[in-house]
């Protein structure tokens, strides 16, 4: 373990923490922060459409292809590591070794703050079991009579980061993140996954109108922070601070 | 208007910044901001029932005895200053004049963040509606075309300080504020409240459970800071920021 | 002022109480309590179709065929007192006067608990209004320097009664109050609402049905007391008892 | 009163309508319906900020400037009619006359639906009063004792178009309308928003990501529509049908 | 597969479906579609309290009785066809197999829409647990990499009928379907359910009131549509569609 | 089974009734009831930190530890009975063969409430996977077909007792306690927590400010009991009454 900032991904499918959290991974590396990305699974199975329209398909090989965007991307960003738990997805399943693996992760990482789903979706059960695992293993984590003698957890927070239709899925975000210094590493990682041509689009848009709000909510036409693109998150745990 | 920083807080009646914020403000106060109050009502009606059960009581009297506690209360906290709208209790209303009264303070001080009540209060009307009147305020005095020429207000944040039963009022803490170098301040800023002995205790025991709170979200038993006193509060608007 | 236990019902309509809470204004009669009941409006303009639709309809007249089914009504539940503020109804509106004549009335009755309409409902405003005015005029009638000299009020329960599409208006019912003693007497106020016979099934047959809730809640197949009819109501504040 | 089908579009301000729901205007008046719409505000002083900077700006002069903006925008979306109630704004404020304005409309559009702002918005109050004010007028105008001898309102849905920070509104959409025939039209009508240029881009993006969610839940991958543009709304009351 | 539209419940125990749904499958059925029902478990430990009151009852027998009843009910629907996926009750639990089972009938369904379970229910978890299973196979039948050359499913809705006691559920309908044709076949299945002939009162009384839900949403006095009985259903999913 | 009531604690970690529900527990005790407390794990693992930090800390040892703290702790409050479960916590699971020997318990305590954890705990998912528990069990000891000839489950109350940051739990307290005349006893549990010395103040606090909760509750300056001390709880289910 060294002496740079930690933080801590846990991504459902491969794919995801791209669309969602991509700027914040390439903004903390460039801030000196070490980024671990945990994938639970590959999204093998219900997240590569067009991998199985191919010929010849078959599972090992679209979690190769999967992994190989996934570790592009990671790549784009500058991140410090990407681990793949391979799980399984649709659905997305953690046995008591897959949990202790990942509170293995955890306690090496040490993170000053983890990142994961929303705690609701209805069109995609493998996310909202992904931040259950990850409260829990949190929780874990902070266990001292688990693995004893290891460096337990301090309370890191746990940021939800942008699920694909907000309001369906009860998330509201509450703090906005200024990504313009890293959007071209964001744009780069997006274009790493050649299966979702069709999101691309759709992300860049977002990362713009949430610039808005980074705008509006930094004082708007008296004072608003001219960001360009940003990222919106939802604290689960309240911060502890010296000044409001 | 000099360089320092500002706050400002909107309290219902008289004694509700005591109980709520005095933490906040006499620990912004010697951070080097000034933090103005503004009691919209001296509590006179509904919150002084000790004066009123004294022979010869008047409201006037009682108005006058609620000003000198309060203003005894902020100079206890150093706070900048404090200001009486004058606008009565139970019910509190403010009409067209008092609310641009307050818009004129809002403008004057130009607060990096506001203060206010709950959203919801089935104990006492009074307190939500605080919070409205400062919602609508806070809007107005950002319009362009309200005395045009005045300088506009950007976007400070309106963090929504701890009513008296928390669960009730639907009232979730966001954030915790270390007050333990003021707790003194907040303490005699308390013994102020000649009329309210019963609540010092109360306030008290308060600030050190939600020390405990601050403790526990800044680390626990690996790593938490040792604060003793703490506050709570809601934000209403999502930060902008440039590290998670 | 007598030794007998009070209530008080304050309805924003003619009608409400009747379909809302007769079962519990008749049983409370029964149970020793003087049981007061408040109309802010006849519903003269907004629930009064049918009167309406007769040749030669007037304000007035409508006004008073409407007091006059509310006052049988009332007198079908052995109803302590029925009171009409005549505050107009679409919209309903008090001003302060009307609002300290309420004052009045819960001082004078000192209702160990109060009645009225749920928090929210989009179809009617008036009943939403009702409430926020029943919880206004509850804390100045708690308030020391409102008519100092009076006896103040304590703290009554105040429940919400059942309102018609209960899940569009958010109400969710904590307590269950067998009615099967006095069900005559509210299907006999049910029936003095000439001008609303299609609310007769409807309101019966949903007796019933929470008759089936208090069977469920309080035993179901095992122990379930055989209650025919009941009432629902939701509670504001907590309740403070010496056995769970 | 023709045979056509109408709707009825109650903004607060005067150009709210244009990014919130031109589309379904556009789209409504190509199906045959006649839309009206009603501005209660100009946005004279809140809404405004570009034409309050340029010199020797004044009330009247800012309001005539949004009218004509206001007028064109309807032109562009070919709207039956488009309303000024004059009501003020920073705050929005409408008495008893311009309420019973406002149901006179109502009762001679005879809506098949209406749409206005969301429940709540902390941003501007002027939003929220609005939805309030159109919940209590479509109840009067359903009073058979108001004007009688006039016909009565229906039922109509209320449709909450779309807020500028969706989740910080407690705005969840429960139907997308696929708005991509009349893309230009709505276009067109943001164009004539000179005063907000910084918003097209905006409202732009968010059509086409809307866009995006008609197609994932009208059947994603596997027989989705490709919708290029859509607008969101939440109902707020149920639907009455024939089949699911 | 049929050209015929198709829908499909997901019933937790082998009366639900009549009880919550029936008038929905019976009308769906006289309009041209083929509805599928899918009994995951027989209620056999739990809900089949007057079996299990007879001497000599056992497992096997409670399941065949209660197999009986449900198919019973499914003819006099004219259901297409029921199926029974005994994966016990009280707890149900469906291991891989079980839900690669349902998601098997899923696609070969491929139904426009789905029914099923509220999403809270503190009297009978099995209920709840039936609704997140519904949601993960609709999620993983939608997967193409889930046996790869079926065809996968869209997106269809997910209608949530009515529990018990709804406000307890956070149940809250947003559509009314018509039963009135087909009141007879539901009523009829009910009589089905001969152990339960408490219940059939109720929702006789309830199919009654929401009659009267139906008209009231429907225009009330002024062109509600005459409808006698009505089911409500709560949907997951916005819907898509060309006209407000 | 004897002719005394009877009550259920539910505890996930062999310390959790002391904190949140010891005066209840003594209380009724003192009022005739027969109170059994199941303690699913000892905590061992994830709250037994001053144990782990000793030198040659073993897991059985800790848990024989926890196991006299808790038995001390029970017996200092005349608890009838103390169960341990020994399921395992950080994370907590209960098999089948647990859960069914948690029904034995239910079924053999046929208790008149039953008592346990919030519905959400970000901070401990042991926490709300216990509740989730109770509910099942209570579920399935309701079943008839579940060791048909035992005597069945009525309906008891559930209540949730208090967790430690009861707003981030969404926790709201519906009724308060009066524990004044056990104080000192449920000190004396409290005092038993050797290991957790830094919560002794914290829920001294605690008790006192619900005491003040009772107060204000029960009628305030006007009325209100003077308690001194008191627990507040949340109940799952509505009430059946014959009196408000």
């Amino acid at each position: 373990m060294t002496d740079r900032k930690t933080a801590l991904v846990i991504s459902a499918h491969a794919a995801d923490f791209v669309w969602r959290c991509a700027g914040a991974i390439a903004l903390h590396q460039e801030k000196g922060y070490d980024v671990t990305i945990v994938c639970l699974s590959f999204g093998e199975r219900g997240e590569s459409a067009k991998l199985w329209k191919q010929a010849g398909a078959t599972l090992e090989g679209v979690k190769a292809d999967r992994r190989k965007e996934a570790e592009a991307a990671a790549q784009a960003l500058d991140a410090h590591d990407i681990r793949f738990l391979d799980a399984g997805d649709y659905p997305l399943a953690l046995d008591e070794a897959k949990k202790f693996a990942l509170v293995d992760i955890i306690r090496a990482v040490q993170p000053a703050f983890m990142l994961s789903h929303s705690l609701y979706d209805p069109y995609n059960t493998d996310h909202m079991y992904a931040t259950n695992v990850a409260m829990e293993c949190r929780m874990i984590a902070q266990a001292w009579g688990h693995n004893p003698g290891q460096k337990v957890l301090g309370a890191p927070q746990l940021y939800l980061f942008e699920p694909h239709q907000t309001e369906q899925m009860g998330w509201k975000p509450d703090v906005f993140l200024d990504i313009t210094p890293v959007w071209e590493k964001k744009r780069a990682a997006i274009e790493c996954m050649q299966g979702q041509e069709h999101l691309w689009t759709y992300y860049t848009n977002l990362a713009e109108n949430r610039g808005n709000h980074f705008r509006r909510n930094s004082g708007g036409q008296s004072g608003g922070r001219p960001a360009k693109y940003a990222e919106g998150f939802q604290s689960i745990y309240p911060r502890t601070v010296d000044e409001l």
